[in-house]
């Protein structure tokens, strides 16, 4: 209600470019599916014939069954655990949450097409077939997207989300599909593909659109107590289904199962480290809501890649520990760096969260394959881990190791190269973004609620009885000073 | 606290009526359960028996592991979704969720018996046997009572709502025996028997109890900006797990894998065209929160019949589409017509959310039906979706049409008439219900804590230092004017 | 930001004991589990050829299939489930989650250490192979310390409690060997092992750090709307999955089936008598948010040992419906007399939700074990319930009845006698608990943001525009009598 006076000479009217996108983007997805997209022989009516093709003895060895409680987890994560992530902002909750949802439910969708043109695009027929494990794809796919929106936060309108996950989307593909395919990597998590790749995504356009007068904002650019709670509903759904995100697309078996307890004992030794570090980093030993929403994930981010491998249960422990320091590290001395020298503004950190967990996990993962070993794996552990098969038969744990890391550096280029040129993008302005002293503030894309939290009251007021007191928070009240 | 002042005439007092139905009916339950509930040969200690006489080659294919991932969703999403998304309102979060969580505890007891008898009833020992998908079916009995509920927020007390639930469940289970059993029609995601059923059978009790002086308690009727976030925890939990939803009771295997694939299509799309048209319809282009916590739902409501149909990918899409734009127009033009010509107050828009769009799904239903070919399904693939059994297997794909547009009608009939009827029962000035002055406020059956937000501070009162500010929210303190 | 005035004379500041605790443990942990843990065979990559080895047709026999989604649910009880429960006070919802996340996250640690020493080390290789199941009862395990530390709500350091979680871990391992192993109890959702233990542990410790003056902190010992609101989500989450909690260790196929039913049953019931209860003891019938939070979960609770026994659905409806009354009379009349006569400040009941129907819930379950028959259970299924094999082959269930018993007095007995030491330890003066009148309060220990809910609104003072009002809730502000 407060936008006429902080509103600056930024128009925030998005009244026809976002139904614009929105109606014409949805269009273009209903087109291209009925021309590429189908369902896969275990989503099809015909399920039975091939089950007897097969020689599958039950219903229950449909991929379904197999993923479908993964790919929940993983959907409560995307919707649920990144949009409340970002609620702590104190008047950024809708656009926090709503955004969020706005951009997760349209990039899925181009993620299907994306990945399928990329990963499972029949040749014969021209078309894509759809089952489970491409829903949950897809959700990766958008989850780099909405990392990136966290170094954004309140500094964007809903139509450059659209356009950051247009495109986001698309590179995501096409780094996927070097990084799995032509590299042969494996990334069963994501620290490379998703990680990585989306907090550099999110860092480089960030950079770009750089706002010198961001403290304008300052007022609104903080939490309140009830917003750090609603976060931590985000923090705790992303913590507890992690170990679902890092095995729901591993091996069958023994894959999912490894994966899982590897994410899950990465994830508790980060949050004592983070705790730690938290709490000797500040005055009076007092914790910093932000370390624990934030930096006690990221044991998950860094087992994104080598969780499926044989890590060992301390191994995993000790990347938690470690990237639970690195990562509250960051959030007390490298993200005020980042914005004072390299002009880099990143509300939520992600840095902190994503790129840099999200390397390291890459170089992990490069390290835990080269110094795999019959011994420990089996053969067969070992060709079904790392999928040496076909032209990929013949390839060594260490030549595996080397294509883990250049995998890696690849994400981090596509993310950079790929953010600036987006940046560019999205620094035309037409897109409706906010003005500089009008940042993190709902009001400019949201109807918000007029009055808060108070119900009006019946109050005597000189001596009449009143309905409505005259509004403390708001009005022209005058206090008398003695 | 204010009641006293606000109250009027009606009193509000549940002391003797709620605990009374509260305990006599558990007892009920208790007692019809020790005559009628055992458990089904999967959850007894005889499986093992059963499972060599059935030649079953693992415990794996119980159909608790079919099932009861997906039956956990739905649980979530009567409890945690139905109850969250309607803490909307600023002082009614309590009746929210905490009604909602009793209506429901109630209604799936019930729903056990009603379901029971009308479906798995065995003849031979008058028992019925329960298992987990008896489990689901209770829960999405209930949904029908709690959609109800949707349109009566605020406005009715506990026992009115069990009285509800108790005429709702029996109601929905005839209903639902005639039309899964003798129109023989598919509704595994329930767009008709739940959502047609529930949001019209809502619609008519709303009707009947029509409140000409509810602009009495309009000051209570809107949100603050914490119960606008609370109620996005509801909506996504639902959107996210309807796909589980409306595959939670399909077929094994390829079933329950289109179901969920369909459904979270076609809510993905619901959303861009919700944002879309939300935006284009507010002045300056500013988002609604109602119609992203609600009309972003509207495609998994139309799915709930096709969704285990081949209503294809696009189709889902297109589904969802329509669906968004639809519920959204309701909630901006339809519901302010309904109140004002037909004195019609629906406080959640069920309307929009639940009535039409059911009503669609089930029409829709009928369509893709009627379009089925064995071309497409193949011809056991016809005969496994559309159960063309027994005493349907000579049934066509054009009269299965048929008689799911004649389901429709019936879930739709119904709503309306049961709904009437249970509306005069619930006019009867016994139940309790609030004033018109006095609704969507939680004080009129919560206690509510005295000291809203604040902290009692460290003041200087008159130079003295007191431990509590004489609260200026409540007391008849006194403000000079100057 | 007021701790400077009620801080008293003892220091909350953690800055170098809540770092050395997490580090020097972390790092303990990882040595430990570097000698100690390592996969077991369904979660190593020779995962194929122990299948091969023993006939296992297909990957989805693999136990993670069988239980992963019963242990993600458990998860989310643990983490948002205790957490969230505990948010209700107006002051401490930071505390509540954050230090059950901590807490929870060192113990899951520790127990995987301590219960694979007693129950699967494997004395040929010293190792202790994890994996699934190992999981969930790592989870069981630090769920006895969470319910502990709700009786210590507000009152402890973040010291304390992971101290309190070391001992309440070995002393849980120890129990736990003692009942499940020697007295070949079943308590496969813990109603002794986990509740009764839990709460009169928590009890205990609450009773020797008695504190005389702690009506100091009375201000803070409530709730307010919202955060009412925020420990709702608590509440549904435990109420919902408790199904999978009671079932998640239970035997594959009808064990874990009839276990979901009963809980769930069980849970049903408890509410409706904690809603009757509760209204009936109010003034004007209103509910109390307290026994709706709690007291609906006594059901849960109580079926932890017999909810996979034959008991029946009504014998799970009795069970529910008595153990919500007794709950909630709890709240109401236990409490305060407990803490008037016997000094025992109990900030969350955890007497009336844990330790008495947990208790209760040990001795349903040997009467329920004491009352089996081969008609019900069949041969085969009372020796697969009981699990009457190798020392155990002769035992009849009069013995297992009386067996369970003895089972649950040790737990209550390791609760008490286990309390009592951990709380005398927890009385030396050098964990930095909070002063009497500095309790319920997240400024001790967290850097709370400093303006509460208000965006600086534009406002006119004495005819100038200002941008902040005099902040009234922590000001010297003075306020003029009149």
């Amino acid at each position: 209600m407060l936008s006429w006076f902080y509103g600056g000479t930024k128009s925030t009217n998005v009244r026809v470019s976002l139904p614009a996108v929105c109606f014409v983007w949805q269009i273009a997805m209903i087109v291209l599916f009925g021309v590429f997209i189908r369902y896969n022989e275990e989503a099809d009516t015909h399920w039975q014939e091939f089950r007897r093709e097969n020689n599958i003895s039950s219903d229950i060895e449909n991929d379904f069954y197999f993923r479908y409680p993964s790919f929940q987890d993983v959907h409560v994560m995307i919707f649920v655990g990144f949009g409340f992530l970002m609620t702590f902002l104190k008047r950024y909750s809708f656009g926090a949450v709503g955004f969020n949802f706005l951009v997760a439910a349209f990039g899925i969708q181009w993620a299907l097409l994306m990945q399928g043109w990329f990963h499972t695009l029949d040749p014969a027929t021209g078309k894509i077939l759809i089952g489970v494990e491409n829903l949950i794809n897809a959700d990766f796919c958008v989850a780099g997207c909405l990392i990136a929106y966290g170094a954004l936060l309140g500094k964007v309108s809903p139509v450059q989300l659209l356009v950051l996950t247009l495109f986001g989307v698309t590179l995501f593909a096409v780094e996927e599909y070097i990084i799995l395919d032509l590299l042969h990597a494996r990334d069963a998590g994501g620290s490379m593909v998703i990680h990585a790749f989306g907090g550099y995504y999110g860092l480089a356009i960030s950079w770009v659109l750089y706002r010198p007068n961001l403290n304008l904002s300052k007022r609104l650019n903080g939490s309140v107590y009830h917003s750090d709670v609603f976060a931590m509903i985000g923090t705790l759904f992303l913590w507890m289904f992690w170990p679902s995100f890092n095995s729901a697309i591993t091996d069958h078996g023994d894959g999912q199962h490894r994966a899982a307890i590897n994410t899950y004992l990465a994830l508790a030794s980060s949050v004592l480290t983070a705790v730690g570090i938290s709490s000797v980093t500040q005055k009076k030993g007092k914790l910093d809501m932000v370390h624990i929403q934030n930096a006690t994930l990221a044991g998950g981010v860094a087992m994104g890649t080598a969780a499926e491998f044989m890590i060992t249960p301390y191994g995993s422990l000790i990347v938690g520990f470690c990237c639970g320091i690195i990562s509250t590290f960051g959030y007390v001395f490298v993200t005020p760096l980042l914005e004072k020298y390299l002009k880099l503004q990143d509300t939520c950190g992600v840095h902190n969260l994503h790129a840099v967990p999200g390397m390291l996990g890459g170089f992990i993962g490069a390290i835990v394959a080269a110094s795999a070993t019959e011994e420990v794996y089996s053969r067969e552990g070992l060709i079904n881990t790392f999928d040496f098969e076909g032209d990929f038969a013949d390839r060594t744990v260490g030549t595996q190791g080397g294509f883990q890391a250049a995998a890696c550096c690849v994400a981090i280029a596509f993310g950079i190269v790929g953010g600036g040129c987006v940046g560019l993008v999205l620094k035309i302005p037409i897109w409706g973004d906010p003005a500089d002293d009008n940042c993190y503030d709902d009001e400019a894309y949201w109807e918000v609620p007029e009055d808060d939290e108070s119900i009006p009251p019946i109050l005597e007021y000189n001596n009449h009885m009143i309905h409505k007191l005259p509004d403390l928070s708001e009005s022209n009240f005058q206090v008398e000073q003695i």
